[in-house]
């Protein structure tokens, strides 16, 4: 017999018997958020392909492409492999990429998927061009043109159509449109500030496709827009394509932000953990830290009860790496060996660097779990 | 044929031709450290229990159990299954844990290793010794005690008193001593100041040794200390073990500490980034940001070159999901596009939870790839 950890929990287990820490999906409130979010991106009539670096699971990926989603964007090409190998079937790499590793995967998933990726510099569209011909596939191309996020991406014109025209001397390259990502603006707290910002990006990206059509080459898609963007980038009349992702669990960081407008997305994603240790008046100890919570975006900013009600009086106040230091007030503050033992349930600060620490959501309904699905993603940074 | 992503490296590759990111280690630093630290401890007549959080790797385990280590210490319980698996027959959950999930973990492991573990509440004691009874395995108990900390172990003599006599009314728990672990001491960067830290916490952990011998206990092993510590713990007369782990590494966290001491430990841990987009005078953009680096402890405080001398030029200034964002100064600052496909080694801030995104270390020596080793650990938080 291997000795290997025993699984964390069962399909039909309660939430009381899940060990921990582990990731938790409330399909509830997930399955309104995925169909919220198909409703939206049909009523405008624009595509939506949601960014799978949120989630990193082939079976969310699934879900989404039965609820309407046109297919996914990966940020890394390992990161495809998952999702080519289950069946999805178009994959826009939303990221730049150099080097020999990289196209030796590009051209293997081109093979098998319809991939389209971004460039932003003439060597990055040589390179592939000459990989995609010595293979015999064909890859489609999105420029990336800077919408205001000074990361990555063209800030001219005329590296945009440099660029254009070395696709176009490509055999194996096809012009596909652009991508203009604007992450800065997904976060800005205030609703008017975060809309207005939203606007400058799509105006940006509107100038660059306008001076395409002036040199008659035509974007037939405009992709980018984010969870903190998507309500102005599907009215902008310049994106046919949204990439959000982190919708269907949000996170800390998204929930603080004012939501003024009709969207509205709630809380599907949580940390099961225990608290193990309370020996001292006012502070309890619980089992996830540094390596269950990515806390680049802050601590989790609440802790609930594994019914999902907010417990209030404990709040998460440190990680350690293995380690959450919770802060007890009220009646249990002189008494908090009476927590040891229990389970809370921690939103986390930022989603997507948390997904990628485990290897499977438990799902839930209530009391109950409905479901495991892989995060066969996990880790795949390449 | 399976659609998986290449692998990074294969033995014998050259480091210009790895995937990036990946993890890598400077085996010549890294064995300095391994045998420096082994030295160390033989010379100080003290036991040397290596922290495989730190590292993660069975395979490290081995080499530094064949160096002299008595076994290793686990925070987790599931983390010391892929030890246990690869023969490593003493191990030490450095940690208090409490549910049914995890006296199943302890028990399990129990049979196959002698293992101890840590407690600082009766109601842990009284369900491991039942668990471990009904098992019919036997379990090594070490009482934690706050040393300085304040976060787990217990504060008073007397919850001391009746923790060991919980242990003793149990006939499958053994009491082998207790833990004493300062981490709060490890990163005081004045040197002169983390030693009296150090000697405050083995003050601490020596009373609570002299009370317990005043009842006629005498306590086999007194556990604890780190990387930072390890000088001062090892003379206390108080530490039987040390619990290092950091040491084969370094990271930017103790990098910066002052070492005013004997010990010197050198950085073998590097993330190989790639530069993939470079648009911008004055910034570059290389492959790995979140998703690879933890940044709870700041972000890599140097950038290298492959031959590893540093790269005075570049400063990783800002981390998002997948995209590290590098300051270019000098002569390459208006010419930033030079720099695509420059490859950088990367210092991680903080090692545990670095090491913890990763499922495998590339080790090479100067320009060779001549090992790669698995983090069988990785991810294993329960």
């Amino acid at each position: 017999m291997a000795l290997i950890p025993p699984p964390a929990t069962r399909v039909g287990d309660t939430l009381g018997t899940i060990a921990t820490p582990s990731l938790l999906i409330d399909l509830d409130a997930f399955d309104a958020n995925l169909a919220a979010m198909a409703a939206f991106a049909a009523r405008h009539g624009v595509a939506l392909r949601p960014h799978a670096k949120a989630h990193k699971s082939s079976a969310i990926a699934r879900r989404q492409i039965d609820a309407g989603a046109v297919g996914v964007c990966c940020q890394k090409l390992s990161e495809a492999y998952p999702f080519a190998a289950a069946g999805i079937e178009s994959i826009h790499i939303s990221n730049e990429f150099v080097g020999a590793d990289k196209l030796a995967m590009a051209v293997e998933l081109a093979a098998h998927v319809r991939l389209s990726v971004c460039v932003d510099a003439l060597p990055q569209v040589t390179a592939l061009g000459e990989a995609a011909a010595r293979a015999g596939v064909t890859i489609d191309v999105l420029p990336e043109v800077d919408a205001g996020q000074r990361r990555c991406g063209v800030t001219s014109e005329d590296a945009l159509f440099a660029l254009v025209d070395a696709i176009a001397a490509q055999s194996a390259l096809r012009f596909a449109g652009i991508q203009a990502y604007h992450g800065g603006a997904q976060h800005i707290a205030d609703w008017h500030a975060r809309r207005a910002e939203a606007h400058r990006a799509a105006e940006r990206a509107g100038n660059f496709v306008c001076k395409l059509e002036a040199r008659g080459i035509q974007s037939a898609i405009v992709t980018g827009g984010g969870t903190g963007t998507v309500e102005f980038d599907a009215t902008s009349g310049v994106y046919t394509e949204l990439q959000a992702g982190s919708y269907l669990f949000m996170d800390g960081d998204y929930g603080h932000i004012a939501w003024d407008g009709a969207l509205r997305w709630r809380h599907s994603l949580f940390v099961l953990s225990t608290i193990m240790s309370a020996t001292r008046p006012g502070l309890a100890v619980c089992d996830v830290g540094l390596k269950g919570l990515a806390v680049d975006s802050g601590l989790p900013r609440r802790v609930h009860r594994p019914d999902l009600s907010i417990e209030p009086t404990l709040t998460y106040v440190a990680a350690n790496d293995e380690h959450g230091m919770l802060e007890v007030q009220g009646s249990l503050h002189d008494e908090t060996n009476a927590l040891l033992g229990e389970r809370i349930l921690l939103p986390p600060g930022h989603c997507d660097p948390t997904v990628n620490l485990y290897d499977q959501y438990v799902c839930f309904r209530g009391e109950r779990v409905v479901d495991v699905w892989p995060i066969d993603a996990r880790g795949l940074s390449r």
